[in-house]
């Protein structure tokens, strides 16, 4: 079956449409799969004049419309852009394969063989603002690992979804991948209705704002992999280095403030704030951070710096900006405490010399990363050597954290035996296993 | 803190505590476990004499109460069975501790060293219909894990929890876990109040039927670890050993009907069909199952043996009975085709002697535990030589399948470095990543 790049039929059918394929595309070998996506990266370097003109007529309705100027920037696809992203195919092509994977190989009994095998999750949605390249990567993800997939853009970037599944599809018609596994879905689909559509969806994967991702989670019972929150700590014990202390304070706030492993708040032992702080304030003013602090912090600070008292709320809020919020705690265990309470369990750094005081730090602080001595910025997929990064997970269940191409797949059983029954294994006389790992 | 086995605080108030206790025993090591374990097992066995007196009284309001006959034998808790229950108390201390493994081990580059580490789910939440022998083993497998347990049990077996528990909460006191980690609720407190607590409880555990599952499942954000249906298939091909193929329906079929990876439905290749279904009819027959076929099944079997006739929903029921719907396929497609459409993607099987068909079969049909030549009975945490089984997931993303302890942890990833900054590994000038396994 063909699938139109622009869906016409009713939503489920499209659905089945891409399980049907997603069922062949799961058992195929890996070279299969490399082919098909090198082909892809021919398709989109021999189309990318016809890609960047869709995209350009994207923006000229953009900015008719007004639309916000961060969002246009994500929209936006130029040739050096264009040309990232398909590297960025040809690098996934290089991963190694997530599927066929055996953790657990093991003879149950004479001739009664398990084993644990790896294997695609099997449809995913995939829901994304803006960003022409997000679906050009996620496309790739989902054809390594085996997976169909259903991709639901923003209105401002129909042009170029539509003109890129166009390209795809032509690529796939001349491999092994049915080009029915990759579905696009237009603004005429209301995004909620795909939440609704568990008999065929496995894993909704958001790309968009907080807000978004929050609404996505609320309002479907397939799982999704993503986070709405990203509200980061760094506590300086009393015992750390200063230097350090600054270097990291500074770049977990200004190295890229709108990521979500940046810092939100700073929390500075009693006994060394009077030290720390106004040498982390000098640094941060430079940056052009604003500061708002409880009132230890402004007791200490205020002669030098401006300070805006920290409201309750400010312990909770996501600035993604060149703002911080301060407080100053008694121990370790208010640290993790207010960590804990106030956090989104994203990543969370301590910056101290006594080892005890970081290992107690690193075992109880309730989230997906925890750092000692180093930026909360490097909470992320690449630099964790994951090869890719498919989301990051504030979920306490696996696969949390940053999460790579193992998180599109999941295992399955396979039990192999010669006509073995259970009876034979119950009751008296029963024969025991053997429980022997091969 | 001291808990009072009785709820008697607000629900939040015992979540919290349960939190906070949990927080301290993620971290014991794994000999204060073992050692609370041990505690447990003694404590349970010097107060039999009270335990099977509080359960005596509950099986007696049961029977004025007139509960069904099954519940009232899940309920009742006699010498033997208490005597069990301890000693899979002491199975579970000898486990290997599924907290602190290290299954990543990376530097990222000089200095700065990523592990991944499994560390305990936090609180478990756990809703039991009537067994009290169910509590003594979760509570024993949350210990083990490092996790905290919020445990409501049915009011027809409230004298038994509210008992076993105080024995436990005696036993924990002179032990490293403190015995708030261990919360009961009893009938005061709603259930579903429980499911909307996620801000406190990481993981939901539902053991009991099938709809009171699927009421957990559509009630909660919370995840949940277990299954609403059990419909398993075995498929005859057409090159399948006649004796096999007898043997191994009877026993998904019988050995044990009300089990959750008993077979529901038997699929039959048409080649096949007048040969195996004579000779299946008889063996069935023998065990009084009831035969339940399509059109094809009734022309074979009518003249020798009564067929209902199946209907549409004969093929989605889940009978935990004595009876068997029969349907006649065409091809190894068709019985694949059938099982994803209307299967329950827990556990099913093929009988064949062509390897290539096996294959296929394992590979595309969509479900946790997929077998070749052996009994869908089978599939269960023991008989994988898991160690214990905390429940059968049919979800399809991890854990799936039957689920041992390593299903109650998670992991975190931490990072130690030296005052390592992402402002050095960005830009012209950036320095590389090493990533190199260690």
């Amino acid at each position: 079956m063909t699938a139109s790049p622009v869906a016409s039929l009713p939503l489920s059918a499209i659905a089945k449409a891409c399980r049907q394929a997603a069922r062949q595309l799961a058992v195929l070998p890996t070279e299969a799969k490399n082919q098909a996506i090198e082909a892809i990266a021919i398709a989109l370097e021999a189309a990318t004049p016809e890609i960047l003109a869709a995209n350009a007529a994207d923006c000229v309705a953009a900015q008719t419309d007004g639309i916000p100027k961060p969002l246009y920037n994500r929209l936006k696809l130029d040739e050096t852009k264009l040309k990232a992203a398909i590297d960025g195919v040809r690098d996934v092509g290089k991963l190694s394969d997530p599927v066929g994977a055996v953790p657990i190989h093991r003879e149950l009994d004479e001739g009664l063989i398990l084993k644990q095998v790896t294997c695609p999750v099997g449809v995913l949605g995939i829901i994304f603002e803006a960003r022409p390249d997000a679906l050009i990567q996620i496309t790739t993800l989902a054809i390594k690992s085996g997976n169909g997939v259903i991709l639901k853009g923003g209105k401002e970037a129909i042009r170029s979804c539509e003109t890129l599944v166009r390209v795809i599809h032509q690529a796939l018609s001349a491999t092994a991948v049915d080009p029915a596994a990759i579905q696009l879905l237009t603004t005429r689909e209301e995004t909620i209705a795909l939440l609704q559509l568990d008999e065929y969806i496995d894993l909704i994967i958001p790309r968009g704002s907080n807000s978004f991702v929050r609404f996505v989670q609320e309002n479907t019972r397939i799982p999704v992999l993503g986070h709405a929150d990203g509200i980061c700590h760094v506590y300086i014990d009393q015992v750390a280095d200063l230097q350090k202390a600054v270097d990291i304070t500074v770049d977990a706030k200004t190295q890229y403030p709108a990521a979500c492993c940046a810092m939100e708040t700073l929390l500075v032992n009693s006994a060394i704030a009077p030290t720390f702080l106004p040498l982390a304030a000098a640094a941060l003013h430079k940056r052009n951070v604003e500061l708002r602090g409880d009132e230890a912090t402004q007791n200490i600070l205020n002669t030098s710096y401006s300070v805006v008292p920290a409201t309750e709320e400010d312990w909770s809020t996501e600035y993604s900006d060149l703002i911080l919020s301060i407080k100053v705690v008694d121990s370790l265990d208010a640290a993790i405490d207010h960590i804990n309470t106030y956090g989104s369990q994203h990543t969370d750094a301590i910056v101290t010399e006594d080892q005890a005081v970081a290992d107690t730090f690193l075992a109880q602080v309730d989230s997906a990363s925890v750092f000692h001595n180093c930026s909360t910025r490097f909470a992320d997929g690449f630099r964790y050597g994951l090869g890719a990064e498919v989301g990051i997970s504030t979920q306490k269940m696996p696969p949390r954290g940053p999460v790579g191409l193992e998180g599109l797949v999941t295992y399955k059983y396979q039990v192999a035996g010669n006509g073995h029954i259970v009876a034979n294994y119950v009751g008296e006389n029963a024969r025991p296993f053997t429980h022997r790992d091969l």
